[in-house]
C-alpha cells in the first residue's frame, strides 16, 4: 500500500475512529487501525469488538493494498506534522513497516498483519430503513440520559427501539429506563422499519451515535439490523454494533394514566429551581419536596448536616395540592431531555409516578417514580 | 453578622477562595469558609493549614460580626441564585444557623463557630518589598515547570528565592530544579528585599499565586517574608503561607560555562520537531536523540515497540558538531517556558548538560542534563 492523503482529512478520521478504540488492550491490534486503500480511496477501519467503524476518505492510491497502524499515534502524527499531506508507504523491503512523511517529519512504525484484524461485517442485515440523521440525534438525546448503568440488568443498559402502533400508525419507538426514570420518543416508521425485530442498542453505541450524527445532521441515517447486530451509514462513516442479547421489560405498564392533578411550568425555571435547592443536597439520592399548590411550586431540601433550601416557582395549577418527593437530579436529567419551553407534570398521589411532557411535544414522554422525603 | 453582598462580586470570591479549601477534610472547619464583617466591609477568609487567603469585599454591614460557612455550597449558592444581591443573616434566635437570600431562593445553612476557624496570620514578617505583579508572574510562570515533585528531597519541591549579587548589583532570584533540569530568573532586587532570608515558596502556593496574580496584572505585588512564611499582598486579595523548611542546594555549581558548541534555533519550530519525533516514544521517559551539525539539527527518537521518528530543524550553528541525548517533554518544557522567538544552547559534552537562554531574555537561563539514547 502507498497512498498520498490531505492532511486535514486523516486528522478528522483518526481522531473519530480513537473514540472506537479502548485505551488499554490485551490483544494488540485492538489498539490499531486498519487503512485499506482501494480504487475508491482510503478506508480506515477501528473495532473493539462490540462496534466497528469504518471511514471512507479520498485519497490518492499510488499501490491498493491494507495495513495496521497504531490509532493513537497515527492519530497524534497526523495532527503535529506540517506538510499539508500525509504520505503512507508500506511497500518497502521490510512488509512489517510503513514510511509516514509529512513536511520535514519521517516516521517508520511498526505494523501487524492486517488478516489479523477482527471484522464485524459479516452476516446478513435484512430490515433496512431510513431516517433523516437529524431525527434519530433527537430521539436518542431524548432518551439516552435514562439508561440504566446497573450491570445486573444488563438488558436495561441501552436504548430500546421497537415499533409500535400508537394513534392507529405504526411508529419507530425508542425507550430507555432504569426503572427510577423512563424516557420515550416517537417518530413515524421509516418504509422498511415494520419488518425490524425490537432491539437494545447499547450505550457504547447509544454515545458514539450521539457524537457521530452531528457531524452530519443535513444527511440520511441508513439503518439496517438482524437480531444481533445495527448497521448505521452516514456521511463518510459505517457503524456497526453488537445489540443487547436480552428482552426489554414491558414499560407500557410504568406509564401512568393523566392525573387528576395537571401542572404547567416554565422548564427552566423548575430546572434552575431544583438546582439551587440541591446545592444544600450532601446524601447521594437529591431528595427534594415539591408541594405543588393553587399559589405555585415550593421546592424545599433538608439536609441534617448542612441546613435546608427553599425555592418558589410559578405554576400553571389545575386539581387538588399535592406533596411528592423526586430526586432532584432525576427531574433536571428530564428538564435538560426535553427542549419544550413549559412542562406539563400530571401527578395522581404522593406514592405514585408522574406523568411529564414537554408541552407542545407530543413525540416525547418522561416518567418520573416518586421518592420518600 | 448580617449584611448584603452583590452577587457577582460574592460568586468571583467565593470561587477564589475555594481552591484553597480540599476537597475532603478530616476538620470540618476547614471544609468553611470564614466571614467577617465589619466597618470596613466583608473579610472572607480560607484556609488549608499551610495555606491562608483573604479576600475583602464591599458589602452593606447591617450588623457587624462573623461566622464560617461551608466554602461549597456558598460557592454554589452564589453562582446559581437569581437576585442581584444576597443577604447573609446569622442573627435570628439559634446562633447556630445562618439564612441566605436572594431572589425567590432561601436557604438555611448549619454554621460552625468562628473561633475554631484557625488563622496562620500570626507572628512578625520583617522584610516587605513591593514588585509589580506582572513580574513576579512572570518569573514564577518561568521556573515554575522545574519544580520536583519528588517528595524525599522535599526541599526541591518549590521555588527557591533569595538575593544574590549578579553583574555587581543585587538580584531577586528565582531557582527550581528537580535535577534533571533547572530554570532561574532574576530581577533586580526591590527596596528592601536585601533583608530577606532565602525562602522556599512551596508548590501548592507557587500554583495559587499564578491563578491569582493574573487578576492584578497592573497592581503592584507586596511581599513580606519571615524564615517560616511569606505574605502577599495584591489586589482586594492577602495570601499567607508557610515556607518548606529546608535548604535549598548551592545550584550554581550546576551551570554550566559556555560551552564550544553555540546553537541559535526557533523556539516554536523545535519545540514542535521535539512533540513530532516523541508520537512514537511508548516509555516513560522520551528519549530524543538531537544531532547538531552545521546542516542543521536532527531529531531522532527510536523505540523498540512503536518504530522511528526523525524530524529536521534549521539552526545557526557555530562550533564543532555534537549529538546528545535530552529527555524531549524537558526540552519542550523549557520551550514553553521562554517566551523568546528564538533559544541558544550551549552545549561542551554528550556527557555534560546543556545550558539553554532565550535570545534577548537575559534574566533567564535553563539547564538541562543529557540522558544516554
Amino acid at each position: 500500500m502507498k497512498i498520498n492523503v490531505p492532511r486535514e482529512t486523516l486528522v478528522a478520521a483518526a481522531a473519530q475512529l480513537s473514540r472506537i478504540v479502548e485505551r488499554r488492550n490485551t490483544i494488540p491490534i485492538l489498539s490499531n487501525l486498519l487503512l485499506r486503500a482501494d480504487e475508491d480511496g482510503l478506508a480506515i477501519t477501528a473495532t473493539d469488538l462490540d462496534m466497528e467503524a469504518t471511514c471512507r476518505i479520498k485519497a490518492e492510491v499510488l499501490v491498493p493494498g491494507a495495513i495496521t497502524l497504531p490509532a493513537g499515534q497515527l492519530k497524534d502524527i497526523a495532527a503535529k506534522v506540517a506538510g499539508e499531506s500525509v504520505s503512507i508507504d508500506a511497500t518497502a523491503g521490510e512488509r512489517q513497516q510503513a514510511i509516514i512523511k509529512s513536511g520535514r517529519s519521517r516516521f517508520q512504525l511498526n505494523t501487524l498483519p492486517e488478516a489479523d484484524f477482527p471484522s464485524l461485517a459479516a452476516g446478513e442485515m435484512p430490515a433496512p430503513w431510513t431516517l433523516p440523521a437529524k431525527d434519530l440525534l433527537a430521539t436518542i438525546q431524548q432518551v439516552q440520559f435514562a439508561i440504566s448503568s446497573e450491570e445486573t440488568r444488563y438488558y436495561l443498559n441501552g436504548i430500546h427501539f421497537h415499533v409500535v402502533d400508537h394513534q392507529d400508525a405504526p411508529h419507530l419507538t425508542a425507550v430507555a429506563t432504569d426503572g427510577h426514570r423512563l424516557a420515550l420518543r416517537r417518530v413515524p416508521a421509516p418504509e422498511g422499519a415494520a419488518d425490524m425485530p425490537p432491539i437494545i442498542l447499547p450505550r457504547k453505541a447509544v454515545v458514539e451515535f450521539a457524537k457521530l450524527l452531528p457531524d452530519w445532521s443535513a444527511s440520511d441515517a441508513k439503518v439496517a439490523v438482524s437480531t444481533t447486530k445495527l448497521r448505521l451509514e452516514v456521511g463518510t462513516t459505517t457503524l456497526i454494533t453488537k445489540l443487547i442479547d436480552g428482552t426489554f421489560p414491558d414499560y407500557t405498564r410504568v406509564i401512568p394514566a393523566p392525573g387528576s392533578t395537571q401542572v404547567g411550568v416554565n422548564r427552566k425555571a423548575l430546572a434552575e429551581a431544583c438546582d439551587r435547592v440541591c446545592t444544600v443536597s450532601t446524601g447521594k439520592a437529591r431528595a427534594v419536596k415539591f408541594a405543588f399548590a393553587a399559589e405555585g411550586l415550593t421546592l424545599k431540601v433538608t439536609d441534617t448536616d448542612m441546613g435546608e433550601a427553599t425555592d418558589d416557582v410559578a405554576t400553571e395549577h389545575e386539581g387538588e395540592p399535592i406533596e411528592i418527593g423526586f430526586n432532584g437530579t432525576y427531574l433536571q436529567d428530564i428538564a435538560g431531555a426535553s427542549k419544550a419551553e413549559k412542562l406539563n407534570i400530571s401527578l395522581s398521589e404522593p406514592g405514585l409516578p408522574a406523568l411529564i411532557t414537554g408541552d407542545g411535544e407530543s413525540a416525547a414522554l418522561f416518567v418520573l417514580m416518586p421518592m420518600r422525603v
